[in-house]
C-alpha cells in the first residue's frame, strides 16, 4: 500500500500575497513558490511579511526544491529571507530567475541556487517530480506545474488567465492540460483572485488598441505609470510610442531594475537607440518622449506621486502631460490612487485610468476561463488557491456546480494538511504557520506586543513622568517632570502639564510616605491616577509612562 | 450698480465630506450644510475632521442662518461643534431637523435654533432668500436649494440622483428647477460624486425586487448591514421581510437612533408588533427573523464586525444565517469590508454582497441625470460641487460637451471666493480655510505637530534614555537607564540596549567633561549618537527621547 501525500498552504491561502505550498510524499517535500505581503494599516512601520517556514526548517532534510511558477513578489518576495533560513534548489523559468536573481543580489545572496528551466522540463526526484508547463499571466514567463506523486498528477495552476492572443504569442499550454486530464489529474490547485467575475478576462492585446489612439491624440510628454513586473504592458507601451516616434525613459528603481533584466533576457524589444535615461529628458521635444514610471498603486515614495508633489528629483510635472495609470487599485490603495489623480488634476495635466478608459485588464482567469481548466483537468479532487477567504468559497461554489461533489473539494486555511491516500482525501491536521514581520534588517523581532506598543502610541501618544528619588530617605529629589509627544499640543495647554505634575507629586509623596512602598508599586499608582485625570480632561488614552530615577 | 455676489466653499470642495459653502451678498451671509469627514490613515488618533469656520465667525453678524440639505453625516455631522462657535438658526425639512435633533441632545446642546421648513417653503432676509426643493437622494427628505439674489438665483442641487420610482412617491421636482430654468439661472452648483459613470443610476426600487427573492429563499436569520441613514433601503427590507412574516430587529446605535426617529417622524412603517428588540430574538424561530444593523463599512466596531468577530454582546452567528451587505465601500474601506466577508463565510455563513447581486444602487446622479440638471436649469454660470477634484474636474468637462463656455466655469478649491457681479464672475481671492481635528473632547488641540509626533511614534516607537546629573559638580548622578516602546522585543534583544546606555553614558562624560555644555547640546548629542547606533543596527529610525534630571 502507498504512503499517503501530504498538501500544505503554509501561507497565501485565503489572503493577499506571502503564497508558499508544501507538497510532501515520504521522504520528499517540494516547494511551491515563496512570497511576500506588504503590511495591513494597523501593522505600524512593518516594511514586509514573509512567512514562518518553521514546517521547511522542521523538516529540511527532505526539501528537494523550491519550484517558482512566476516572477510577481507574492511569489518570489520572501526568497532572500527564507534563503538565509533553508537553502534550497529554486527552478524557474528564465525571466523569473533572472527577477530573482537582482533580489538576491541586492541582499548578496549567492545566486549559485538557482536553476533556470524551460517549459515542458521535468525535475524528477525519487518520488516527486514536477513539470512546467506554459501559462499566461500579467507577467511574462508564467508557468503552471504539474506535479507527478505515486499517488497521482497534482495540477497547480499558478496565478493566470487564459489570453488567446498573448503579446509575445505564446498561448497557454491547454493541450498539455488537456493531455494530463485524459491520463487522470488527482488534485486540481487553481488560482481563485477573480472567481467572483463572469465571462472571460479581455485579453491584454486590447490595450494596445487603447494605448495607440491615445498616444497617437498626445501633444506632450506621456507618462505612464504602470506595475514594473508587467512586461508584456511596458511592450505595449513602447510600441505605441515608436509608432509616434518617441523616446523611452525608465524611471523608477523597480522599473528601471526589470526593464533591465527584461531587455537583457530578451522578453522586452526596444532598440538601443529608442531609450533614452532621465537624465536625457531635455533633449528631446516633450511629444518626442514617454516616460514608464512606478507608483501606479498611488505608493507616495514611487515615481507617479513624486511628479504629482513636485518631489521627483529629476521630472518636473508640465501643464501638458498627459498621465496614464494603466493599472487597477489593489483593496486598500484606492483613496492613495484618487489622491494622486486629483493632484495631477490640480496641477493641470490630464489623466486618463481604469474609469476612463481601457487601459488595464486583469491578469487572473474570470469564471468561463476557470470553468475552462476544470473541464480539461478533470480532476479528482480540488483545493481552490490564490485568492482570500471568500474566493476560495466561490471558487469550491463554481466547481460543486460543475459537478463536483462537495466531499472532493478542500476550502482550507493557512497550516491545514490536505492528506490523500488511496482510501481518500480528508483535512488530517493543522501545523504551525503564521508570519514573521520585517522591520528594517530585523527579522522577526518585532512581534504583536512591539505592534500593540505602537498602535497604542499611535492613538494618542503618549505622556512621560520622570522624577528623581532618595530611596535611602524616602525623599523626592527632584521632579516630576512631564514630557508629551502625540498627546496635545503641550504649549497651550500647560495647564493639563501642570495638573499631571501635580497629581504626580501627590501620589509619590503618599507612597514615599508609607516608606515601604515598592518601585512598581509607586510606578502603578502614578501612571493610574494621571490615565484616570487624562481621560477626564480630554477623553483621550495616551500611553503614561513614570520613570523614576534612583540618586 | 449692484453689489457682488460672493460664493465661498469653506469645505469639502474637491474632497469627500466635511461640506460647507458660505453665500454673501452685502450684509447677509447664508451657510449651506455643515459637514464632518472622517480622519485619512495618517491621522492617527483622530476622531472627527470639521471645517474651520474663521471666515464666519469674523463676520458672523451677516450670518442669517445654516441651511441643510439632507442630513448625512457629511453634511449635518459638525453642527454640534460648529453651534459651540457661532449660533445659527437652522432650517431644515422635517427628517433632517429629527436627525440634527439626535446629535444636538448627544451634545447637550439646545434644539431652540432648529426650523423645520417644508419643500417650497422660501425663507426670506433683506437681500438674499432660500427656497427648499424637493430632491431624491439616498436619504428621505433631501432637498435642493434655490438662493435669490439681487444679481440673479443660484441653484445648489445637494447631493442628489434622479429616481422616477423613489419609495415614497415623491420625485424630485423637476418642473420647479425647470420653472427657474426658465426664469433664468446665474449659476448652478451641482453633485459631481458619480460624473464619471455614464448612463443613469437605478432606482432604489430596483433593490426591493432583488430583497423579495433573496428574503424568499432564505431558510435562517437574515442580517442586513446598511448605512443607518439610508431610510427608504430599511423600508425595503422591512417590506420584504414582513412578506415572509419576519419581525424586524434594529441593532447598533446609530441603526436604532436613526429608526426611531424616522418611525415617529412617519418616514419609515412599520406596524408596531412586528418590531422587536435584540433581547426578544431567542422569542422567535430564525426564519422569522430579521436584523438590520450598522458596520457595513467593515468598521470594527459596528454591529456586522461584532457579529462576524464572535464579540457582538447579544448576537451570536449561526451557521444558517444569510449576511446581506446592502452597501458600496467608501473608498478606503474595501479591505475591511472584504475582511468582514471573509470572516463570515469562515464561520459558515452565507454572504451576499454587491459583487453578487444587486443589493444596492447609489444615490449619486450619473452623467446622464447631471446633463438633464444642466440642460432645464440653463445656467450663466457652474461650480461643480460635491467630489473629489477629478470629479469636479470632469463635470466641468461636462458642462463643457454640453456648449457651456470654459471661461464661465469654475474648479475651485476650499477657501477660493467666486465673485459674481453685473460685469461677469471670477474668482477674486482665497480666504483662509482648513480644518481642526476632533480628538476625544478637543476640538483643534490636535495639530500637525501632534500628528507628526503620533507618526513618528507609530513607525518605530520610541526609545527613552534617562540620566540624573549633579549640574553642580558635573557628574553623572544616576543612569542612564534606557526605556523602549514599540521599538523592538527588548528582554530578546538585551545587546542593543547595552549598546544604547554604552554609547549615551560616553557622551554624557564627554560633554560633562567639558563643564560648559548646556543641556540642549548635551540632549542633541546623546540623541544624535544613538539614532547612528540604531539605524546602523536595525535600519530602525525610533523617536529618542534623552532626559535629564538635575539632582
Amino acid at each position: 500500500m502507498k504512503s499517503s501525500l501530504k498538501i500544505i498552504p503554509l501561507g497565501g491561502l485565503g489572503e493577499i500575497g506571502k503564497n508558499i505550498t508544501a507538497i510532501e510524499y515520504e521522504d520528499e517535500i517540494i516547494v511551491i513558490d515563496c512570497g511576500v505581503s506588504f503590511p495591513d494599516d494597523d501593522m505600524l512601520g512593518i516594511d514586509l511579511v514573509i512567512p514562518d517556514i518553521n514546517y521547511l526548517l522542521e523538516n529540511q532534510d527532505k526539501v528537494k526544491g523550491l519550484f517558482i511558477t512566476h516572477g510577481h513578489e507574492d511569489h518570489i518576495g520572501s526568497i532572500p529571507y527564507i534563503l538565509k533560513q533553508l537553502n534550497m534548489d529554486i527552478y524557474a523559468t528564465r525571466l523569473t530567475i533572472g527577477l530573482i536573481a537582482s533580489k538576491l543580489e541586492e541582499h548578496n545572496i549567492s545566486k549559485e541556487s538557482l536553476i533556470p528551466v524551460k517549459e515542458g522540463d521535468v525535475i524528477k526526484f525519487n518520488k516527486l517530480s514536477v513539470e512546467f508547463i506554459r501559462a499566461t499571466h500579467s507577467i511574462a514567463d508564467a508557468c503552471s506545474l504539474a506535479i507527478f506523486t505515486p499517488l497521482g498528477t497534482i495540477v497547480h495552476t499558478g496565478d493566470f488567465k487564459i489570453d488567446y492572443t498573448p503579446i509575445d504569442g505564446r498561448v497557454m499550454d491547454l493541450n498539455r492540460l488537456s493531455a494530463l486530464g485524459e491520463e487522470g489529474v488527482l488534485l486540481l490547485m487553481a488560482d481563485s483572485t477573480n472567481v467572483e467575475r463572469s465571462g472571460h478576462s479581455l485579453s491584454e492585446k486590447t490595450i494596445g488598441e487603447t494605448l495607440n489612439r491615445i498616444l497617437d491624440g498626445a501633444t506632450g510628454r506621456v507618462i505612464v505609470a504602470t506595475f514594473a513586473s508587467n512586461i508584456h504592458r511596458m511592450q505595449q507601451i513602447v510600441d505605441a510610442s515608436l509608432k509616434e516616434n518617441r523616446k523611452i525613459c525608465f524611471s523608477g528603481r523597480s522599473m528601471e531594475n526589470v526593464s533591465k533584466v527584461a531587455m537583457e533576457l530578451g522578453y522586452l524589444h526596444i532598440p538601443e537607440e529608442a531609450v533614452i535615461s532621465v537624465d536625457e529628458l531635455n533633449n528631446h521635444d516633450n511629444n518626442k518622449i514617454t516616460i514608464i514610471t512606478t507608483g501606479s498603486q498611488g505608493e507616495p515614495m514611487a515615481g507617479l506621486s513624486r511628479i504629482a508633489y513636485g518631489n521627483h528629483r529629476k521630472i518636473k510635472l508640465e501643464r501638458d502631460d498627459l498621465f496614464i495609470i494603466s493599472a487597477s487599485p489593489i483593496p486598500g490603495n484606492d483613496k492613495m490612487i484618487s489622491k494622486v489623480i486629483n493632484q495631477l488634476y490640480k496641477k493641470g495635466a490630464e489623466v486618463i485610468y481604469e474609469d476612463l478608459e481601457d487601459v488595464h485588464v486583469s491578469g487572473h482567469a474570470y469564471q468561463e476561463e476557470l470553468k475552462l481548466i476544470h473541464s480539461i483537468t478533470k480532476p479528482k479532487y480540488f483545493l481552490p488557491v490564490h485568492g482570500e477567504y471568500r474566493h476560495l468559497k466561490h471558487h469550491a461554489d463554481l466547481a460543486k456546480k460543475m459537478g463536483m461533489k462537495g466531499e472532493n473539494i478542500f476550502t482550507m486555511e493557512n497550516g491545514d494538511v490536505l492528506e490523500i491516500s488511496e482510501e481518500g482525501a480528508k483535512i488530517s491536521g493543522k501545523i504551525r504557520t503564521g508570519v514573521l514581520y520585517v522591520d528594517g534588517i530585523g527579522v522577526g523581532d518585532v512581534g504583536n506586543i512591539v505592534l500593540r506598543d505602537r498602535r497604542n502610541l499611535a492613538r494618542d501618544g503618549m505622556v512621560i513622568i520622570v522624577f528623581a528619588i532618595d530611596m535611602e530617605n524616602f525623599y523626592l529629589a527632584s521632579g516630576p517632570d512631564v514630557i508629551t509627544r502625540g498627546f496635545i499640543y503641550a504649549r497651550e495647554n500647560e495647564d493639563i502639564i501642570n495638573e499631571i505634575k501635580e497629581v504626580s507629586r501627590q501620589k509619590i509623596e503618599e507612597c514615599l510616605l508609607e516608606q515601604s512602598t515598592g518601585w512598581q508599586v509607586l510606578k502603578g499608582s502614578v501612571r493610574k491616577s494621571v490615565e484616570v485625570l487624562l481621560f477626564e480632561k480630554t477623553k483621550r488614552k495616551p500611553s503614561v509612562f513614570p520613570i523614576i530615577m534612583d540618586v
